[in-house]
């Protein structure tokens, strides 16, 4: 048997323009990510990606500050200026894709 | 500062087409994907995503027999008629992306 999955309450996030639902499994979580609004920063990646699709990876950091500063001396490019509220209520920043081998990143507060 | 990655060394799976390396974080595996060989199963994504991106996830399971079951009776698509042996010389097996979300899936077995 697969293990166990569980599932959170759908959660808005209008500043991000996204409705989210976390499966948790054992040692990761999977965030399920619907649009919210007219103005959805998912919007985009579902008319390229009709069936859906991994939208983006999220890696958990002691220091946001401190990473976001190692990225840019590495000419990571940063989405925003500065770090925003993510879903779990903690500092986040989301990675150019063309810095990271074609992926979003998302690094979180832990 | 982002937690410490640690890098295996490549290695290449003529069988899958391709050569990997996986980066280690403390409670997940990114595993890098590279072409190998002409008839490579990842050059279709390659030629699609220029700058590279997330290919895959992996889910790991017990019962590897016991979930291909379970999937077949919930009507997810299976990739190949029977497991094959994956990176980490255990069976796996790929789940239809149409049939989850758009994401493809490998099952391996723990």
């Amino acid at each position: 048997m697969i293990r166990g999955f569980r599932f959170s309450e759908p959660q808005e996030l209008p500043e991000h323009g996204v409705t989210v639902v976390f499966v948790e499994l054992e040692n990761t979580k999977i965030e399920l990510l619907h649009p919210l609004g007219d103005k959805s920063p998912i919007a985009g990646f579902l008319a390229k990606n009709t069936s859906g699709g991994i939208h983006h990876m999220c890696i958990e950091v002691d220091d946001i500050e401190a990473a976001v500063k190692t990225m840019k001396e590495k000419n990571v490019r940063c989405l925003t200026e500065k770090t925003r509220i993510g879903a779990h209520g903690k500092p986040v920043m989301f990675l150019h894709p063309k810095d990271c081998a074609g992926v979003l990143i998302e690094l979180e507060q832990t």
